[in-house]
């Protein structure tokens, strides 16, 4: 089984209450990959610009992640990011966005990524996301995850796409947003009246809820009390949830609720360092001993 | 063993998005008994006016709460609240106050009260708190209930009573209040080393989060889409906590978490219905389906 994902890769500044980072390695399909690399091998698919720099491309060779889908734009710029975290980390501004090169990203698989069994299209517009849903062969699973600014401007795009897709993450608001429900629970089960057959709403320290035909599933975070950076968190949830029911091959409701308890541990591990930092640093060991900590934390003898 | 609260009797008129009530029954030690009654004896200590009715203290009395120690005052007016709800039912606002009664409450045990083995302080301040703390001798497990109020003026008192508790169940807002930490996993920490075994942070629809010597477990919320009206689901909450623990006669981390996940599940059905009318017509039967949903929905396989 092998995991496809396309998405942005960016050069993030970022400022928290616990200090900051400039240009660093970031964008949704770095942390997605970063993630899922310990559960599976995974093609990454994106737009750089020339300034990008072999240091970081070295790193995520250095993970076994395929880069054969990385574009090199000569002469263009990396996309750029930089945003600010309040106090309690609860909520950030973004101060700048360049689009740069990821502004007209047009993603073409290479041959061999279009037989992918496992497919996540990480945040872009609905309409590249469905372009890239085109050239897939019939994948296993296509998963993806959105913002409030496409619930805005490109509704019925994402709507569309939620009708040929079959498990979306996204975040608390974001749902409400979709729906214009006022509770989560009716929001989870309005969108999966969309299609996809797995809803999953991320609720950051609050941890995750599951939505599927048998029903609902609620799931802690892991709770880590050294929270220096939460960007990328989403992001990398999304690549251990994937990265795990790519290496289990199946995707019924067992085995969506382990890969949220590795997606909430993984995402644990990004919190604990700036950027990228933290997450490139940790292997298998580290992710089964927290993974199993979890799981013994939520068993409740009668 | 048996289960004693003291906390306050009330008449709330509450407002939600879904509807409203008037002068129903209410108060914090009411929701508790109500949901505690399912899993052992109560008794409870409070006080009302001469104009609180016979009906309601029927159905205490029909869910075989003991009402030796509610103090009636005769000429007296019963403790009234009335509060608003927002839209989305995260927040709401008290629209008035009526301590009546209430205000000037001394509680005093009955003589067989004094032996109870598990204790409940709902909130009301510290040092009418403490002067229950004075009255019982050798119980099991006393935990406290808290408010922003009283962190805010009278928290000297407040750091005293913690300091001679077994548990404290707080909001996460007032956790973060009372230590000055800006991360809840850290606020935790600090509440235990004033000096209970346990403590227990709720987050309402997010779940709560225990914190005990042997570490940090978050537990979620049992999901539901049928929320007409939240209050009474914090003091439901902790009533159906003790209330497991008093039936378990002992508080090791294994019985807190099968509490937490019964004071889960008698919550939901609590915000089920407008004030304590779905609380007080559940049985063992529901709670037990449920709870058995709760934990089943929590176990991971490997």
């Amino acid at each position: 089984m092998s995991l496809l994902v396309v998405g942005s890769v960016a050069r993030d500044t970022i400022r928290t209450p616990h200090g900051e980072i400039e240009d660093a390695l970031g964008g949704a399909a770095v942390y997605f990959s970063l993630a899922a690399c310990n559960f599976t091998e995974v093609r990454l698919v994106g737009v750089v610009g020339d300034d990008f720099g072999d240091g970081d491309i070295e790193l995520l060779r250095s993970r076994e992640i395929d880069l054969a889908g990385l574009q090199i734009v000569e002469g263009g710029r990396t996309f750029r990011w930089s945003g600010e975290y309040s106090e309690d980390m609860n909520s950030r501004e973004t101060l700048s966005v360049e689009l740069n090169v990821f502004e007209h990203f047009e993603p073409v698989l290479p041959p061999d990524y279009i037989s992918s069994s496992f497919v996540f299209l990480a945040n872009a517009s609905p309409a590249t996301q469905l372009s890239v849903l085109e050239q897939v062969e019939s994948p296993v699973c296509v998963m993806a995850d959105t913002m409030d600014l496409w619930i805005d401007i490109a509704r019925d795009e994402l709507v569309e796409l939620l009708g040929r897709i079959d498990g979306i993450s996204l975040n608390d608001a974001e749902a409400l947003q979709l729906t214009g429900c006022r509770n989560l629970i009716d929001a989870g089960q309005a969108i999966l009246d969309m299609g996809p057959a797995n809803v999953i709403v991320k609720k950051g320290e609050h941890g995750a809820v599951l939505f599927t035909a048998s029903g609902v599933v609620a799931l802690p975070a892991y709770p880590t009390g050294r929270v220096v950076d939460p960007t990328g968190a989403g992001d990398s949830f999304a690549g251990a949830l994937m990265g795990s029911l790519t290496r289990d091959g199946s995707v019924d409701e067992e085995r969506l609720k382990a890969a949220i308890a590795y997606g909430s541990v993984v995402a644990s591990f990004t919190c604990e360092g700036f950027g990228t930092v933290r997450l490139a640093e940790i292997g298998e060991d580290e992710i089964n001993d927290r993974f199993l900590k979890y799981c013994e934390s939520l068993q409740i003898s009668r």
